[in-house]
């Protein structure tokens, strides 16, 4: 892969201007918009200084909230689904295309799904603490080490961890993310500025909840990072999950006990692509995948609803960790819905 | 005003769950989604660590990027509308109302304009360069003065600022802003961390110049801090602005060279509410609105068309700082239409 020749045909896909729609067909919405959960109110000592005004005095901020992004189809006929991000992403993650094709937001959406895409409490939209970064600046003889790691994946690790290929600037033969928009698509990487808050991505979890309790039973669907926040979600409200959809999301946390309770009568669906199998140096790879068969097998052992789906068993070849911007990402969303559809309890 | 009650008031709104919708109608979209522009590709010696997969290695990341939500209507008859939010704030600004009334973004949608919503580089969706964070924390010795200030206004600072009232917990006897949502509201203050790329807000401007090269001419809407962001870009491509309309947005950096040359043909409009009259300890009041018509006069002595329009002589009172959310904010909304309308340049 020539990364200059990527970078030209980049420039030429967006120098053409807002030119065909991204969507598959008209969006015909009962409503749109966004609000948020779960923030709590705190005192911070160090607000830091505007440039325009100068430094803050001490006071309330609120902090731990989680932005929620909701689009409700004019034909509503099928269950809410939330869709939570992974690592160094936010919700655009569901959003468009990088290479401007249709994302599975508004593709749900337009199968009668209402959808509520999130940015995690502390990242994104969401906002995050300041008070420690300020507190290191402004404090003097502050140890820097309590400032929050705030991790920032590099091009190299991404190309890896969200299997392009299997070495930086190398991509797989059947790889079906969109390479010549790897531009757009670095660009919506951002930090996991959840450090910042007191109890990190637990503030995630319990924003969840309470969205789940704010707009009723739903399908989660989480990814990557956010497969074990949605395990949680499951532990905290089984009576309103109607079905959890982990896209390449880690199992980590899903025990023989939760199978035999939480997932007693919460369907569980672990979807993977082909070329999980033997990858190397990528998180998500054949550990974290078997982990998930593994929890699978427990759950279908203690007379649950559970499946792996491996993308290449049902002729879907190529699939990065990233399949809901892959350019066969709508074929991967029929399944899921499919899935859904199917399995969910109404 | 009894700010337990307002809590209680919230938690009965925020309550009820999925009710009636926000919109005044049903939202008819040719096209929905997001982009990102400006990104630029550096490399760091610090992108932190993996909370889950440890430290990471030294690499390229990219940076300076603005994150652009688009909406198209079906029925697209009116110039294309970017919408820039001020200090604390990201592109939430434009959405849904915290008490959960429609919004300007899809109000203007909604009367025929395509609309473009976007996150200040280096906040929000747009993400910020955490090296200097991670260099303090993770490189002994580095000195911590060189961390960048993370300003977050507090409650007591927004009360007065965005003008709710005359000091923190005293409401304005005829505000319009719904503080019953306060809560709401609360949560999307952010942190201004642009504070964190190499050239903080500059890439804000840098980024709105390259988005008008993408879609094409648009009117541009600056609120409070980014008032002289829009001046700025109106100074880059006076060409593609087809109007400036500042929301109470600063003007310190409109003089009169730029009424004689980039404002030439550049229709331009500032707005304020009744309340910036007289209103102390407020960077929202008489001398950033009567410096504005100083370079409304200055334009119109140039032979330039531009207005400030002061709601109140228009028999609109109560606004606050943040009117795109006060309970008469549709109205306002329409002012600013009907100016856009009668002014804009096609």
């Amino acid at each position: 892969m020539n990364l200059t020749r990527v970078a030209a045909m980049t420039a030429f896909l967006f120098s053409t201007g807002a030119g065909a729609a991204s969507l598959g067909g008209p969006l015909n919405l009962a409503d749109e918009g966004s609000f948020f959960v779960n923030g709590e109110n705190v005192n911070t000592q160090y607000p830091g200084a505007s440039l325009a005004t100068g430094p803050g005095a001490p006071g309330r901020i609120t902090v731990n909230q989680m932005y929620v992004h909701y689009r409700i189809p004019a034909a509503s006929k099928a269950l809410p689904v939330i869709m939570v991000h992974g690592s160094n992403h936010s919700g655009v993650t569901y959003e468009t295309t990088p290479d401007g094709r249709e994302g599975w937001a508004t593709y749900f959406v337009r199968r009668g799904h209402p959808v509520y895409v999130v940015d995690h409490a502390g990242r994104g939209r969401s906002g995050f603490n300041p008070t420690r970064i300020n507190e290191v600046r402004d404090k003097p003889g502050t140890n820097p080490s309590t400032l929050p790691t705030m991790f920032f994946g590099t091009h190299e690790r991404a190309w890896v961890n969200f299997r392009f290929g299997p070495e930086y600037g190398k991509p797989f033969p059947n790889l079906q993310f969109p390479l010549e928009a790897l531009d757009q698509y670095l660009q919506q990487l951002i930090v996991n500025s959840e450090t910042a808050l007191e109890r990190g991505a637990a503030h995630t979890v319990d924003a969840l909840a309470v969205l789940l309790d704010k707009i009723g039973p739903a399908v989660v669907m989480v990814h990557s990072q956010s497969g074990v926040y949605g395990v949680d979600v499951v532990r905290k409200r089984p009576q309103a999950v109607r079905a959890l959809v982990s896209v390449e999301g880690g199992c980590e946390n899903l025990g023989a006990d939760d199978a035999k309770s939480a997932f007693a009568k919460v369907p569980f669906v672990s979807v993977w692509g082909d070329n999980s199998v033997g990858a190397k140096g990528t998180v998500n790879g054949d550990a974290r995948r078997n982990r998930c068969l593994e929890a699978v097998d427990a759950i279908k052992a203690a007379g649950g609803r559970a499946a792996q789906i491996m993308l290449p068993s049902i002729g879907i070849a190529g699939n990065s960790h990233m399949m809901m911007m892959d350019k066969n990402n709508l074929q991967v969303a029929d399944v899921v819905l499919k899935w859904i559809a199917d399995n969910a309890a109404r």
